[in-house]
């Protein structure tokens, strides 16, 4: 027997936590599920993108469980990578003009963040300033949600994630009305997903997972999620440079969707913090996908949070089969290649766009961010364009 | 690198998981935190029993809480152990006539069941064949739980397990409108619980953990949650015996009721079966606590499904510190002293009642179980009287 029941790793029982979205999961339960469906009302408006969804047949399974539930609906298909604000008070006028009684957001990040921004602005109007002032805790049409990569998290999260073109950032449009209510897990959409989207989706579930144990927010519940999914991801890591020999199969698909959604009920408690909050720069200023912009970070993160909280990353690293922080880099090296570069100009502006941030992003983290620790993240993880180095 | 990730215990990517409940725990979180409650109205009923939330502190806390909130309530303090369906009417009945736009509920399971039947019956008449009959996803008043034992998990459940006198059992009231809006955990309120009852809370919310394991609806979700709270609970166990010279510090009945909290979360998911539907038996017709009852037939319970399942069983008894299953069952002897004896006339008649409950409770294990698989299991758990051993 056990002798010392109270050693437990973070055993901090002083928290808050929720996950209240319903989670269906297995081969074919969008249409096996359907009936779940049926509580949300007559008419539906699915939000995709213009082409995945049609090619995966996540919208034909979708289309096929609402027929069977006699359930109408209609499809706005305009969602589009890093979605801009405009896009979703589209969505939501477009959920309002079709008399929508609930919405089903099909995709990665993008469709599924306009798809939940489009449920609460279907039910009010909302100028860009008050959009993201305050937390809807009710008011919104009821959100399913489809996810066909493994990543976001945002199928369990009540957050969606907009391109702000005025402040030149991506802003979070938060609260509890917009956890989904439901949410589908099937691998087999994500049967000819790319070596690409494969890898970055799955680092950006990783960093999720990541940075929720070294946040505030973080409880003894979270910390298990967020483990068992680090422990998931690595696993997978490895096969990324092998994916055309050994495609992954469907159910290697499952696993990964399932370390995302774990990793998204991390976040939707913990929120991310300064990884997040420094490759938004990257994305919005370099074009950098997401994940990877994340993943470009993710060893210099550790390393930072490792000065405070040695113990802490030596449990991550010891869950991903690592042996040290340099394994762990090195394998990311490998992974992502050459890297973006950042010149001094940037690394200054992209500094102080983090700290105008603050309160919505590191300050989540526990370890101090100061001004000096983004710089020298940025730099360790970003070398300089070629031209400089001339100089 | 982890080189197989597939290996994953619990890899059955096929399941439905919900956890709805916002969970809020630390000393003295009803207080700190009670703005919570603003949302769910302007009056409550809290429903308790006649002394323990007064002697704890935590009708006092949520009084408090309440006044903090500028919110006004009525008291209903009729809850009693095995709650009879009639007190769930009353507290319906009371609930109307108060105006209550929300229930809290205090204490251990009696009253938290006590109160979610309540809050069901606050809104709708049900007879008693009636209320059994459906799940009820909605139109129940919201509920509030402030668990004062470590066992139950109702505090996360969607069920309120009631006595039904007609029937001669325990029945299930089960819906999603009864999942706890809300549920605060603090420690302290159990800083004064005897040995008999932390004993046989905890062996309670062992039960559910293990119960899930082998429960066909578990999933990688529960099986998660389930051996963690194995972890922590059979932790604790061994020091039942020292209560006296060494209390449990209020830190210890935190991390029981985390415990506790978790293995509600996976029968929330899996239901119980096999072990409490032979336990209610044994509360019934020979006034056994309900925790001590599924407690005494927890080990052989366990030898049954290593039958089918002893890798699950040696993944469990390796949570629990234990090198073998003889091991457990000389712990849980030792534990329970002198057991409640069982006459050839009762074996009969107590597997022919768990029989009789098939498809709401045995029929959820995933091994197969036979009439002679109860009988075995009662037997070995209790002896026969004294007088019949003279035979």
């Amino acid at each position: 027997m056990r002798t010392d029941p109270s050693a437990q790793k973070g055993a901090d029982m002083n928290f808050i936590c929720e996950m209240p979205t319903r989670v269906i999961a297995g081969r074919g339960c969008v249409i096996e599920h359907a009936e779940e469906m049926k509580r949300f009302g007559s008419r539906a408006l699915i939000v995709t993108g213009k082409h995945s969804a049609r090619r995966n047949g996540a919208l034909a399974d979708v289309e096929e469980a609402l027929r069977k539930n006699g359930q109408t609906y209609a499809v706005f298909d305009g969602a589009v990578p890093n979605p801009p604000i405009d896009t979703a008070v589209k969505g939501g006028r477009c959920a309002r003009e079709e008399k929508a009684d609930f919405i089903i957001a099909i995709g990665g990040g993008s469709p599924m963040d306009t798809g939940k921004a489009a449920a609460l602005l279907a039910c009010r109007d909302l100028g860009e300033e008050e959009l993201f002032m305050k937390p809807y805790d009710e008011g919104a049409l009821p959100i399913v949600c489809v996810p066909t990569t493994a990543g976001t998290g945002s199928e369990v999260t009540r957050v969606a994630v907009l391109t702000s073109a005025a402040k030149q950032t991506k802003r979070s449009v938060a609260g509890r009305a917009m956890f989904p209510k439901l949410s589908f897990l099937d691998g087999k959409y994500m049967h000819d997903l790319g070596r690409e989207t494969t890898l970055n989706t799955a680092v950006d579930a990783m960093s999720h997972a990541i940075e929720g144990i070294f946040a505030k927010g973080a409880s003894p519940v979270t910390d298990a999620a967020a483990l068992e999914s680090v422990r998931i991801l690595s696993g997978y890591l490895e096969k990324m440079d092998h994916l055309e020999e050994q495609p992954l199969t469907d159910e290697d698909r499952d696993r990964l969707l399932y370390a995302a959604m774990l990793a998204g009920t991390v976040i939707a408690n913990t929120g991310t913090n300064l990884v997040h909050a420094m490759g938004y720069n990257l994305t919005f200023f370099k074009g950098s996908d997401h994940g990877r912009a994340n993943g470009l970070l993710l060893s210099s993160y550790l390393e930072f949070v490792s000065r405070s909280y040695p113990e802490k990353v030596r449990t991550v690293l010891n869950q991903m089969g690592m042996k040290d922080l340099a394994q762990w880099k090195g394998t990311l090296a490998e992974l992502f290649g050459t890297r973006e570069t950042l010149s001094e100009e940037e690394l200054d502006r992209f500094t102080r766009h983090v700290q105008e941030t603050k309160r919505s992003s590191y300050e989540k983290c526990i370890a101090p961010v100061t001004a000096e620790d983004i710089r020298r993240i940025y730099r360790e993880s970003l070398p300089l364009p070629p031209e400089s180095e001339a100089l």
